[in-house]
């Protein structure tokens, strides 16, 4: 028999992960995640990929997403529960785990609730640095919430966005936006309607958080050559975009039979043409037809960013050298007897006796 | 808006558990989760049940395991690798949650490792309580594995069986079980084969561990009476029971659709008539047919009793004062503003600057 590994859990608290992202810097981490993420997807075809497993009740979801390549195993817990923010809680929470593929041995358990909010922007930068017309300068942000920030500095710092173009139903949302992007470098205009914000906007970014087929986009806002990042429809029942703006788009998903059941294009029917993203990256699609086709990112999240944004965070702990070791796995003197672990003595009896 | 939540998650790392168990006492544990599992079982339509999600690889598999009712949500993570104890690993490792379905908040991690043992062996009394015939005294145990004390002690308990005849192919597996049981109660018999230990026995269970289909029981070892409990033909290729026992005997299983992948009625057509333990439990069927009737529990283990064996350990932990709160999901003064995280002073941070 081996000598028995003296195996632990790497686990990054909230407040762990929160002290990674103040120490590396909010630009270094969605750079960080972005290039794990564009890394992951020119992999694609190392992936065991799956729809995501929901659990649908009264007032939300709760939903596991996992992944694997060859030598590593991810998942996230995630829910969405629109009505949290009353009860003081968040909308969305998440935490997620790496596992060894070879073992099944649990390797990190992190927080995922902030680093769901950066990965996504990153993805978001991501496919808009393959997709949107080079120069583009000036975002529409719409939908103020607790997402917006992230999309706002992605892309910013990843695409050279200097201009944002703001508005969200509630006008609070909007000054909270605007308050915490002061001094971070883009210019910030609150605009009274969808339609003013989208005025002029080489990017048009939807974050909105209703759980409802809404269309928040309409065909007569299109201008040629404007690249759409869609992250907010990213359920079933809950869609942002007018159908004929899918219509005269091309569009662009990340996992076409998860974007089916959750995204924009669950409005039209099954056999409607979308490219994958991983396409494009990796050369086998040419993305953007001309200056003046209009894009779609469908975005609605897929576990594979998070599969990445823990591989980035694994290896930014390591250099930080952060978290704490947890033994979530019990030490086995010898792993054939499982029972004889009630017969060692704890530190917790130790106290007690 | 509402004042915010302090809110945390119950952690049990894998030495709290054990430390919980022993403080206990393993028969009062064994006997709380089968009471848990069974009052579950009378409540089967409450829950929004699916089979287990896996990943394959080439030396394992790795589970997520999702279950529901209106208000509580769970999942077990566990993996299965035969060849792990080479690396001084154990060949299942486990982990769990337990949540808020109104929320999606996790409210308990937990190691379930050692649980998993636990309510596998109370799942098997529960059904054999059901199924055997009354008086059953003698068990064959074939398979003196990581998991072999657990059931021996669970139908020692639950059951009244009084001796155990026991059978693995490692004559160092069986020597390792009875020198775990000394001074437990049931008196143990080392038997040379399957067939002998399987001899006279009322009982006869079925641990063993090899990812092959084996025939570890076949029908002319069948005796009139008999309560068969198959434990280890638990995944796609691997079973125990030579596909005549099945047809010779009345079966009964946990949720029929997964059984039918993983259990050893996957050697079966699909029409193969199976009953549910619930619809027994819920007095709906009559279980056992005659004294004379065959009956095998097919079990392959399912998210409910996981469902159950974490609501038992959350319970415990309470009246204990076990457990420590972590902080898995970051604390918002403002729930709408996951974006002001960033601009806490984190207790890291301080000791850093």
């Amino acid at each position: 028999m081996a000598a028995p590994q003296h195996f632990s859990t790497l686990y990054l608290s909230a407040p762990d992960v929160i002290a990674l992202v103040q120490r590396k810097g909010i630009e270094p981490c969605l750079r960080g995640i972005a290039d794990y993420i564009h890394a992951d997807f020119l992999r694609w075809g190392a992936f065991d990929k799956s729809a995501r497993v929901a659990s649908h009740s009264r007032d939300g979801v709760i939903e596991l997403m996992p992944i694997a390549d060859g030598e590593t195993y991810a998942f996230k817990y995630v829910n969405g529960h629109p009505k949290n923010t009353r009860w003081g809680l968040p909308t969305v929470m998440a935490f997620g785990v790496l596992a060894d593929v070879a073992t099944g041995a649990p390797l990190l358990l992190s927080e995922l609730t902030l680093t769901t909010a950066l990965r996504t922007a990153a993805m978001s930068a991501v496919a808009a640095r393959a997709l949107a017309r080079p120069g583009s300068r000036t975002m529409a942000l719409i939908g103020n919430g607790a997402q917006s920030e992230f999309q706002a500095l992605a892309f910013h710092h990843l695409l050279g966005i200097d201009t944002l173009r703001l508005f969200d139903t509630d006008p609070a949302a909007t000054a909270k936006l605007q308050a915490n992007l002061k001094g971070t470098g883009p210019r910030t205009v609150a605009c009274t309607s969808t339609a003013e914000a989208v005025r002029g906007a080489d990017v048009v970014t939807t974050v909105t958080a209703d759980k409802t087929n809404a269309t928040i986009l309409t065909p007569d806002m299109l201008a040629p050559g404007m690249h759409i990042n869609a992250v907010g429809g990213d359920c079933p029942g809950k869609t942002e975009l007018h159908a004929d703006v899918l219509r005269q788009a091309q569009v662009f998903v990340e996992y076409a039979p998860q974007t089916r059941i959750e995204g924009d294009i669950q409005q039209l029917p099954a056999d409607f043409a979308v490219t994958e993203l991983w396409e494009v990256l990796a050369g086998q699609h040419g993305g953007r037809a001309s200056d003046a086709a209009v894009t779609v990112f469908d975005s609605v999240g897929f576990a594979l960013e998070d599969f990445s944004a823990l591989r980035f965070l694994r290896d930014a702990a390591a250099e930080l050298g952060m978290g704490q070791p947890i033994e979530l796995i019990p030490q086995l003197s010898d792993p054939k007897n499982l029972f004889g672990l009630l017969h060692t003595r704890s530190p917790l009896l130790r106290v007690v006796a």
